[in-house]
């Protein structure tokens, strides 16, 4: 069995044998279990059909088996992705109509394509656009958002908005409208999941589970909650009393779709995929990296667009809506045992069967249930303890993070990550426009220089030697230029001024026309520019550019020979000669 | 007498006398008699009425003269900033109507107030954001146009367009309305001033003008073709004949005028004047700093956009249109003996005087000669070299000049620009994307280590040694993170990595928390993961981010210290103890 490089399954479907299948089998049984509500509960939290869960999580766990490069990434709906669906389809009409359900698969066909479209050029670097403090920020702010548009469900009062401040409207005014029942029951459903996801593990362990068992049933309690509030609304018929429950599920595979060709429609959703597909990719291959380093593989990452490419093109062509990896579903399937991806397409079975068996089963679960599900996983989502590092970090990181955090709650979530990005450029260029400068001078006796302001060095008044710790282009040359020009005129003795370049790791051609104009300035001025301690690669770039026959001055392989040449009398004399010094390090 | 520090005046007013008066005023006199024709030519070029250039090089001289830090740095209305003054106020109206010129006339306040608000923020880093392939692209990509824009002079059919494809339609489409009188006389003085400029300074060096009287006498030809032609036109009547002339000017002084206060209009505005001032000001303080070079002067780029801004706002209340500093009107302003920016205040007095007493003798001056004079100045920013040398010296930068021609030729001046900043960020994003990584081995018999593909070096089979060519932020960690487990993983016998730190000058919290990551990764797979010789201020960032508690390696001070540490066998002890080689880089 020869199978195409191009395809992710040939790493492992040739020598799949029956042992590997029985343990991806047990594996899928587990994640099918927990699956079932999630699919159900991310369809909601997306504003759709329950069933457009389960289909998401049919055909894109196929596809991603094929053209994934992870063994054990779990893909299907997940939180984040389903409110950006909600978020981006409510914009084009209104949850529950049949446009709403077109914009959601077409929204699925665009983050494919666009995911496909990235692994064919190459282009996976475009999601390191997105920033850590900035990814971080949005998937706290998500969280929150994502747990406060579940109050609707929880209260049993028609919340709207996209944002907080939305939100908190729509809150007030229903503020009298809370229907008890669902209270009661939502808020029980949410504080034992609370209770299980603290407490119930723990105990599973003193009463003697092994970790792994204990780990195991402890996640089943969303699974339990479904089916004792299920059972409770069946028995006292709540939903005679108001409580919103699933209803009936058509049940059946999906069929093939054909998403929207509207050109129109294809133009309004287009950005809101493409920020689908960058945030579930950036989530998703993190995930599968972590779990791949446990067992020494690596993953591919052009191979891993492709996966969940395929995976979301699946689900657009079976009418779901945007998949991508989920974190504690994989979690769970690396834990479970599974070795291939084979287990996704087991899970994918496991799925396809409920869908068309068991979705009677459903007909009765209270969507406070499944409300309460999506809040303690979302909870999990928020992170105080990372905006705290940040902020302890870098005072630039936090703004990038805040900017984010505050955009998503007070703006939504396109508007928040697209000015995460824009802002956090922004602070990239603004800190690399203020590159490190240090004056240096010899640490008598050896051939070593170092900052002035850090150690006790000798320094000649009439040579100003400065070490460059930034590489030079276009957004800090002319601030640099100034800079040195500045330092060298305000040393009236000064006659050469030398640029230590060890720390430069590359230019552009603004650096060299600037550091050109530096020099000329400097000549002009009566001052000698000399450059020392280039790399080779730097080197390289300015002789190519002609610098070094157009420079006043010259260019030394060290910082010593430098002195030596232009004012040996300041030096004091090494007391070993220092042995390969002067080779220029490439 | 005590001024105000923020006033640039400060600097030279207190201490003038009769003697630098005298010097300045000579340099004025020339000044004044070069701007003369200039500031009729770019008001043509920027589809205004003749006199608007004159009130633009009046108040807008005196306002520099207070507010600059410049001493020799001639303001006034120039070529790019006219073109874009004109490509802009079309959008509004069509040329010659009142509201193109109160379009014009905002154009000014907003570039003057922007330029304020960069002055009173400090925010003139902005301008950085112009790489100089960009600014070089359109500087030679806008002579190309204003070339082109002013065939419609030469050949006296009314063009349109405003860029070349439009143009040449224009061109194609109006082909059999060229006026003959128009093209032979504009023809001839086009040709007359291409042979001053290259031939005639030769020449009177030859028959023994001193430099400086033979360039000032050169530069004196376009004053010359204004003479002769607009007497020919005057006596042969050549109007009559069709010869499009200035006609009457109004005489007299610009009175007070309130830009327009309608929003509708700012918004439209706003974009164009931003670029507007930003070019002008890159433009305007490149020829600053290498004039006051030349007489050990500094320029503070703070006061630089406080003169230029206020000198736009004056320029707009008295009813004319964007203005910077000139490159060749600077230059003769400094070559002529201007001291102090009093030179400025007396070419504006000469200025006004030509607008009270003198305008009755353009009357008969054909417009052809005024394009003439323009097609001459413009083709020397037509940079043919730089567009060379920036391909030999770099694809990504000569992508980003091409772009922007590319952009300004085809879409016109304001979607090149943009074009240009936004793709020279993308591919300096795209090249810090790529980390030069090398792996290194020590030099026998030293302390040194170097790359192993150019240098003879030891290596150790379990200890991988990289060296990392540049900051960490990110866009690049991420890749650099694949890169590093991946080259660690392809080396079965690997036990430690080792990241040498002597080239990363900063990171930011994605790099922090994609170094973990890899720890945590290698240390998965069964490898330690040790830093070597990270510089101070680094090291404070990754004390902050508590690095060193959680990476399961260590930081040492040198790389050899890690080497005898971890793989003492593999190492070539050091002839030498090399002194002070331990201490950390700060």
């Amino acid at each position: 069995m020869k199978l195409p490089s191009w395809l992710g399954a040939a790493q492992w479907l040739p020598g799949y044998n029956r042992q590997t299948a029985a343990q991806d089998g047990v594996a899928a049984i587990i994640v099918t279990i927990m699956l079932i509500p999630q699919s159900l509960a991310y369809a909601m939290l997306a504003g759709l059909p329950p069933e457009v869960g389960l289909y998401a999580s049919i055909l894109p766990l196929v596809a991603y088996a094929l053209f994934g490069s992870s063994r054990t990434l779990a893909v299907g709906p997940v939180a984040v992705a389903s409110l950006m669906t909600a978020a981006a389809a409510s914009e084009i009409a209104a949850a529950g109509t049949t446009q709403y359900l077109t914009a959601a698969i077409l929204l699925a066909t665009l983050s494919g394509g666009f995911l496909v479209l990235m692994a064919l050029f190459r282009l996976g670097w475009i999601a390191n656009l997105l920033s850590h403090p900035v990814v971080s920020g949005f998937i706290t702010a998500s969280g929150i958002l994502i747990a406060a548009s579940q109050l609707k469900h929880l209260l049993g009062v028609p919340l709207s908005g996209h944002n907080l401040y939305e939100l908190s409207l729509s809150l007030l005014a229903h503020r009298d409208q809370i229907h008890w029942t669902t209270l009661i029951l939502g808020g029980s459903a949410t504080a034992f999941l609370f209770w299980v996801r603290r407490a119930f593990k723990p105990l599973l362990l003193n009463i003697g589970f092994s970790p792994f068992w204990a780990d195991l049933t402890s996640k089943a309690g969303p699974v339990l909650a479904v089916v004792v509030t299920t059972v409770i609304t069946a028995w006292l018929r709540l939903d005679k009393d108001g409580l919103a429950i699933v209803g009936d599920i058509p049940g059946g595979l999906p069929g093939l779709v054909m998403p929207s060709l509207d050109m129109t429609l294809w133009q309004q959703l287009l950005v809101p995929a493409i920020l689908i597909s960058l945030i579930g990719f950036v989530e998703s291959i993190s995930v599968a990296q972590t779990l791949a380093a446990k067992r020494r593989q690596r993953i591919n990452p052009d191979q891993e667009l492709m996966g969940l490419g395929t995976a979301n093109l699946a689900s657009a062509f079976s009418g779901g809506f945007p998949v991508t990896g989920g974190f504690s579903r994989s979690v769970v399937n690396f834990d479970a045992g599974a070795r291939t991806p084979m287990a996704g397409v087991f899970t994918a079975a496991g799925i396809a069967l409920t869908a068309l068996f068991l979705t009677g089963l459903f007909a009765f679960l209270p969507k406070a249930t499944l409300a309460a599900t999506i809040v303690v996983a979302v909870l999990s989502l928020v992170d105080i303890p990372t905006l705290k590092h940040t902020w302890h970090f870098s005072r630039l990181d936090f703004t990038a993070m805040l900017i984010t955090v505050l955009g998503v709650l007070g703006f939504g979530v396109e508007t928040g990550v697209m000015a995460g990005v824009i802002s956090s450029l922004a602070l990239y260029l603004y800190r690399t426009n203020q590159p490190h400068v240090a004056e240096i001078g010899q640490v008598p006796g050896t051939e070593h220089f170092r900052n002035v302001q850090r150690h006790d060095v000798r320094v000649s008044p009439r040579v100003l030697s400065l070490r460059i710790d930034e590489a030079l282009y276009f957004a800090n040359i002319r601030r640099l230029e100034d800079q040195i020009y500045d330092a060298a005129l305000q040393r009236p003795q000064t006659e050469h001024v030398i640029l230590n370049g060890a720390a430069i790791n590359h230019l552009d051609a603004s650096a060299v026309e600037g550091l050109l104009s530096l020099d000329q300035r400097l000549h002009d001025a009566g001052l000698t520019l000399h450059f020392s301690e280039i790399k080779g690669p730097v080197m390289d770039q300015l002789k190519r550019a002609r610098l070094p026959e157009q420079l006043s001055g010259n260019i030394y392989l060290s910082h010593f020979k430098a002195l030596e040449d232009l004012a040996p009398d300041c030096l004091e004399k090494a007391s070993h000669d220092l042995q390969g010094n002067n080779t220029p390090v490439s």
